[in-house]
């Protein structure tokens, strides 16, 4: 049964806390407007996907500048237009003033739109507005907390019914697709959001045997080889066979808010080395949850993890064998890809109301992939986790 | 069952035809190197995704410098990095020379991408090479002819299935969801790739009855309200009920090339003027067909779509209705809106390779949305279609 989408209206508009937050970065770096336009952007201020700008002065109401959809209702200054260059006519009319230093997402935008946007403002000093944005976004309010407690549940639940999908002679691709189906009814809206454009992907991966030591293109935690060179990551069509590691990484999108979340399923036994790689897994998340409180810097978690990897002799099969990724952990958010990065060189300290996925996982050659990733809040003095379900391996022909 | 995926090493690498229609057009434009670095174009010049930056000069061999992933092998020169500046550094080692004039993807890099390249080459003039490989792009090779062909049927096959896939008192979630997994099976590779960040899609859409008039911030040629506003687009979770109609709109992609299709069925028997309507939609399609042929303007195909529209009284709800799409086709290939559009003010004209979706749609008030949408390639003087089946509207609940 697909869930009723119970967050649909759960978001008001305009969003008070997160306009809020935009400007206390705002007035940091001395910026008196922020002109918003990327449509994860836009949906974090506005409450919703829509196709234009919101300019949002230090003081004042923010004003949503709107191409599509027509007959938009939204409770802000709200004006229609066919190109960004009538937002300064209408400021004009209306008798508001230009901003003089004024922030547009130059993470986002391309080269050609942030050139036409400079342009409308000529008098004003433009600036990349998209730290400051990466920066309000990644401490996440009550209301955007339960959304993602909300996809944390449902992630779970679809993950549960994985064992019941398994048929004997499946392809990872196969078992993938079931998944998938699973997730869908479950709610996920399918749709997986990455900040960049490097980073491609479809619903998520499943890796099994030897696959999860095939190199990507991409930046996520492990690879594989992909069904294509034109989306090379993920399953590839290998047989499910006994003595292979099985590891399921969706992305957990059920409420615009994504959780993060990994199980390892197994075909039979598998190595001794692979139990001891997923038990050291379970033991660095442990020690990883101890961490998971405000003033912790992230650099220090991934030391400790790789460091404990070391200790067990695992560390040249730590996060990837072939390509090893740097971190082990990330923010979540709108985007699986948001800040902090818990990883090499992050100085940044944990603070209430991050979102962070954190994924300690080994690649065991001729097994395939083990280890965990769960989706945790900081909280004023701790963490909570959102993506609760069993962590052991879990021997799907059974 | 899971097809095999027969396109995997079919693209040869690197593609020197793909190299030779690139360098005509730096040639017009009087560039002398590009760099290339999108995933979409990359995939077009490689023949896979590789994140890092293909170097094309006029003349000479192009340079691949990778960051991810390692271990790649390739039949050009190519140079691991590990930041884009280390590119000039490697070219002086090896007495190449640097470029005059170089195009950048100014219409995918992002602002701050491209001030960090620009800065690379501070002895050259910057281009917005982008147009340039979307005119090169639009003119498919016949190597990327056969893989949209293979799209094409394997697109059809899914779709032949669709009827079978419903179940009384289904939403058009639940009907979506089942054709997902059914194009999945067949090879489908999930993954809908959309130039430029403001269109977001999951699959494709499913909309059935009133859903079909709701406006949507995305640039597609209908909407629908969606299942949540981060993605409003598709299908809404309506009960299928007698008397909707049901439109199915799937991104194609199966190898790494994308067809678009479009067939409409029916809950129990529609309106006479659904029927009329969707009559008229093949009429056009028909009439668009003769013009499919080099030589042809896009907007003059356009323009006589509207006119037929409009003579048979039905213009107010032709690609739309609250809000009407002002095209009526489009380019596909790796991307879904490739060049040209068959829209108004679209001087293009046709020439043989171009690949383009066609897609007269009505939208009743009441009913949901009718037409049909085929994928074509123009050849030395007409069409041939890729997406054979069908086109009369079924009764999915007989």
């Amino acid at each position: 049964m697909v869930s009723d989408n119970i967050s649909y209206n759960s978001v008001g508009m305009p969003l008070k806390e997160q306009i809020e937050k935009i400007r206390t970065e705002m007035h940091t770096a001395g910026a008196d407007a922020f002109l918003v336009t990327s449509n994860a952007n836009m949906f974090y201020a506005v409450g919703q996907v829509v196709m234009g700008y919101l300019y949002i002065p230090l003081e004042g109401a923010p004003i949503l500048f709107v191409r599509r959809p027509l007959g938009l209702e939204i409770a802000t200054p709200l004006h229609y237009v066919r190109k960004p260059e009538q937002i300064t006519e209408i400021m004009a009319e209306h008798g508001i003033p230009l901003p003089q230093q004024i922030m547009l997402e130059g993470d986002l935008l391309t080269h050609s739109e942030w050139m036409r946007l400079e342009a409308i403002f000529p008098k004003a000093k433009t600036m990349n507005g998209t730290p400051a944005l990466q920066r309000a976004r990644c401490i996440k309010t009550e209301a955007e907390i339960e959304l993602l407690r909300i996809s944390g549940k449902r992630h779970a639940a679809a993950y549960r019914r994985i064992p019941e999908l398994y048929k004997s002679g499946m392809t990872d691709l196969q078992l993938s697709i079931e998944i998938e189906r699973e997730m869908r009814l479950a709610g996920c809206l399918g749709f997986f959001r990455i900040f960049g454009q490097s980073m491609e992907i479809f619903m998520g991966s499943v890796l099994a045997g030897s696959n999860a030591c095939e190199a990507s293109p991409y930046d996520f935690a492990l690879g594989g080889q992909g069904m294509h060179p034109s989306i090379p990551v993920g399953a590839n069509n290998s047989v499910l066979r006994a003595g292979m590691s099985v590891q399921v990484d969706m992305g957990g999108n059920f409420t615009g808010y994504m959780t993060d979340m990994t199980r390892t399923y197994s075909v039979g036994k598998l190595s001794e080395k692979a139990y001891r790689a997923h038990q050291t897994a379970l033991e660095i998340q442990e020690r990883i949850v101890e961490m998971l409180r405000p003033g912790v810097v992230c650099e220090d978690i991934y030391n400790r993890s790789l460091e404990m990897a070391k200790r067990s002799g695992l560390d040249c099969c730590f996060m990837g064998m072939r390509q090893q990724a740097r971190f082990v952990g990330h923010g979540v958010g709108i985007e699986i890809n948001e800040a902090p990065v818990i990883g090499a060189r992050s100085r940044t300290e944990l603070a209430p109301g991050m979102a962070l996925a954190v994924e300690p996982k080994f690649v065991i050659e001729g097994v395939g992939a083990t280890g965990i990733e769960n989706t945790f809040v900081i909280t004023a003095n701790g963490n909570e986790k959102l993506t609760a379900l069993d962590e052991e391996i879990i021997d799907i022909s059974l």
